[in-house]
């Protein structure tokens, strides 16, 4: 214990994000030392505000602040298209390309019997009769292209069988294995573009 | 903007860390998501505690969050010896090798008079008072291996000529222009091994 208490739990807790170890978080939490005032009042508060204001939208399961979020309160958007996501970090990624302009659905992860999730726990009947109730025309699934990917799509596109609406998935541009946040905007535009019907 | 307020403040603020670019205060914002409430809660607190808690010590300029750091408070250390460093960082450097018992001395910058840097604006004078006063027997200077380094030395030592102190510098087993913070604990220990006399 080389530093005040302060700084120690900062590290400690700088630790905790992704791929930071002892040493960049230390050079991290002595940095803190050099904000400014407002950025420190900032920064203190948005960490507290991560628990208390962010909830997930009440009719897509997007980050939001408010009971839905600012896509879903856009009257302005495609109502025919659905873009469904795995997580709400993908929407960003989408929303970035600029030529999408339907709505999502985030759904909770993909279904994985190795792994002990089955359809029923990533809530696939409310996206279902979401899609049924709005009169979507045409389901874009933009999840990573994996064996569960595919057995989600597979499965989205076998429950709205007898529907009229169209199920398509985004192209293979994003190498297998991947994550969804890793690819750039261009390749996720062709990916987004070139998708194609899920077969039965 | 295609996050709530909150996750868009916290990236903004995420950039002003060093390094830290748009995609990795992204992916480190989200993560805070994923973050226990009791994490959450002392992230937030020590961010906000580093301006309001973390001060300089009245003695040596070591953060601290008393009057006194640790290291001035403790009166086990050897009160022969005093180590003179560029900046607060060193200290848990040469802590954590475990051979050196005294006291230290941080002095704000080096001497340098191409930047308009002189010798009154890192204030010598209260290190040289404190010297005489606390009737220190050796002054390791332990500051980067640069022009400004060594100028700072031998300003030091020209100030002690007079007194029977013993000024001597970490061996320079450091590379030239390498910020003492990136050397590892081993050569950091031999560069304090092998201090030499300040020339005069």
């Amino acid at each position: 214990m080389h530093y005040p208490s302060t700084i120690q739990n900062l590290i400690e807790c700088l630790k905790k994000l992704p791929g930071i170890g002892e040493k960049t978080a230390e050079r991290y939490a002595l940095a803190f030392l050099d904000l400014d005032q407002d950025v420190i009042d900032l920064f203190s508060k948005s960490i507290a505000d991560t628990k208390t204001k962010i909830k997930r939208c009440s009719r897509c399961n997007n980050l939001t602040e408010d009971d839905l979020c600012d896509i879903c309160k856009n009257e302005n958007r495609d109502k025919n298209l659905l873009c469904v996501v795995e997580d709400p970090k993908s929407i960003p990624l989408l929303e970035r390309i600029g030529t999408y302009n339907g709505y999502y659905h985030v759904i909770n992860g993909l279904i994985s019997p190795l792994d002990g999730i089955n359809p029923e726990d990533i809530n696939l009947d409310r996206l279902i009769n979401r899609i049924k109730e709005e009169n979507i025309k045409e389901v874009i699934i933009a999840v990573k292209p994996s064996i569960e990917g595919e057995t989600t799509s597979l499965y989205i596109s076998k429950l709205l069988k007898d529907t009229d609406v169209i199920v398509t998935k985004i192209a293979h541009g994003v190498p297998l294995g991947t994550e969804i946040d890793y690819v750039d905007s261009l390749t996720l535009e062709l990916a987004l573009e070139n998708r194609k019907k899920v077969d039965e």
